[in-house]
């Protein structure tokens, strides 16, 4: 299969439909902008297994996707898109970046916050503003990225409560979107332990990427716990 | 007189009537968040003199500002309000932060941008998006935000002709703004060569604060010329 294109977490290949791709899930861990690099085996099944759950989920309630089928135990057959060059992000709980950035106190509630940055990795992905992301080109016009936000709220009004039912707390998530070659909007990417945080509701013990990051152990054991809540 | 407030740029004193406060125009120059400090005899008594002019200026085309009246060399007699903790820069050319945080080539021309900067020394005035403003208690209502940045524009529109009919151009600025005690939105702070970037437009000489951050010389010279060229 022809590669696509690597990420830090996925690579893509070209299928014989020249609409679809397979996204193969890597076990390699990165943070901080890839200065802090290792790799657990078998989290890219773990993560292509819930990203699988969690697309299967919200297009179950209208999302629209571009999760096609699950094609492997590492991999996924999605509808080709271009990528949105921006990272939208919904906060519930005031934590990492937005703590340090803003003095908020870690923990606060938020009014599910939304941001935007701008998906680049040699600039570190920066926070922008609607202007920006104009001025960037990563959208045509404004209206898009205003459907950007209200797409990223819909999913955390269906995350939200269904994760709160398995006792996880959705702090926040980082969501990308894309347009088909019909240019409808898609939620793309990935849903996992990599691109959200989880807290246990009870003891608010971490269940993500936080463990790499933060060097806190088990982490194949925190994305294990999540497929399985998932699945209860 | 008692002492209100000391900033990087100003003192502001109480006065005998509780709606009015002075501003004193100090000779301190700072950059990069007063990493860099440096004073330049006779700089008070330049930006006092380009700010009561401009403030005037405005004040003409319809611009409610806190400005009252010039009351020394050094002071202004201004409108008490409480500040508005934004930090609204306007940009019609890219440079600076823009260009670093964004990758965008330095003199691109841009369409009136608009960012907004949460004015807190200690984070460093961080960049923030409408939703922050609001998280931060900024701000009591998101249209506060939209009125801001067409103030901002408004500001733009007239200093941006009155400038190059002098043959500068205002490349950008940082605007602040207060409520008066009727919950009137004012322009506040000042309109210097410390807030705004202009370039001779034939030459492209900086004539601003980034003489100080760049150590180009001439720093007193440069506040004079615009202050000559305002007058011309």
């Amino acid at each position: 299969m022809e590669l696509l294109y690597e990420g830090k977490g996925k690579r893509l290949f070209a299928t014989n439909n020249p609409d679809e791709v397979i996204a193969f899930f890597k076990d390699d861990l990165t943070a901080f902008n890839a200065q802090k690099k290792s790799s657990e085996e078998g989290k890219g099944k773990l993560n292509c297994a819930i990203t699988t759950l969690l697309f299967e989920l919200l297009q179950s309630h209208g999302i629209a996707t571009h999760f096609v089928r699950k094609h492997s135990e590492n991999e996924i057959v999605c509808k080709r898109v271009q990528i949105i060059p921006i990272e939208v992000v919904v906060r519930n709980v005031a934590t990492g970046s937005l703590t340090k950035r803003l003095g908020v106190r870690e923990g606060t509630i938020l009014n599910e916050l939304v941001e935007f940055y701008y998906k680049n990795d040699s600039l570190g992905d920066p926070l922008i503003n609607d202007e920006h992301a104009l001025l960037l080109g990563c959208v045509p016009h404004t209206n898009l990225l205003e459907q950007l936000r209200k797409e990223a709220r819909a999913v955390n009004a269906i995350l939200t409560p269904f994760f709160a039912k398995r006792n996880l707390r959705l702090i926040d998530f980082k969501l990308e979107f894309g347009l088909d070659s019909g240019n409808a909007l898609l939620l793309a990417d990935e849903i996992t332990p990599d691109s959200c945080r989880f807290w246990d509701a009870t003891s608010n013990e971490k269940l993500d990427k936080d463990r790499f990051r933060e060097d806190l152990g088990n982490v194949k054991m925190a994305y294990e716990e999540v497929l399985s809540r998932i699945l209860s």
